[in-house]
């Protein structure tokens, strides 16, 4: 399996270890938005969200609350952002899916995205498409 | 309580309601970055990860999942990206916990931040400092 996060489970490529489990992995991201950027897999080969067993993911966020703690007491800082981009569309560069952990400071500048509106009526059909399936 | 959600919660303000159970609410972000652009919720107000139980943060992201997929299903997008901005240094601006699932696209424009290196021994000392907290 050609996936760089297997072989940094592996320990075929080396990493910055920031905390492992029998299912669970967490490692600096070395081109970090700030130090101590940290990203958060399980163990077991799965590509996204919808591959994931639910007991994995919530081992997942367990952990990303356990470092996020270890980063406001460890490394100074005042918040964090979690963040997880599901399939390629979403930019999600490794098909191994993870969390990143990114530590912030106030005017740390890492903005988020424009915000739009919505038009008359807009609203309503997205929710009607997206709630028709829950 | 002053709580813009916990009014959405209680339905003194009004919302596009995507989903409710007893543990969790998701309703749409009325300045979305994309078209279903939705916020989960604790329905019990506590205002970060750290003042979470892990059973509600573990409802939370089965939420996060079931609704990810039905963004899948119901608007036909690729790909989705979640994140959670705790506390104010991370630009946290309803100090009620709440994940954000952002519908995606290839080449919509939602950029992530500016990346940079370590320097020599940098990765190390951010690595001790973390790690001792765990």
């Amino acid at each position: 399996m050609d996936c760089i996060f297997c072989k940094i489970i592996n320990e075929d490529v080396p990493s910055y270890k920031v905390y492992e489990d029998d299912k669970v992995i967490a490692f600096f991201d070395i081109l970090p938005f700030s130090p101590g950027h940290t990203i958060v897999a399980p163990k077991h080969h799965v590509a996204d969200i919808e591959n994931i067993e639910e007991k994995d993911l919530m081992a997942m966020i367990a952990v990303v609350k356990k470092i996020g703690k270890a980063m406001l007491d460890g490394l100074g800082v005042k918040g964090y952002s979690v963040y997880l981009d599901n399939k390629s569309a979403a930019n999600q560069h490794v098909p191994h899916v993870h969390f990143h952990i990114v530590p912030r400071a106030e005017g740390d500048g890492l903005e988020r995205w424009p915000q739009s509106g919505y038009g008359d009526g807009d609203a309503e059909f997205y929710l009607r498409k997206l709630t028709k399936e829950l």
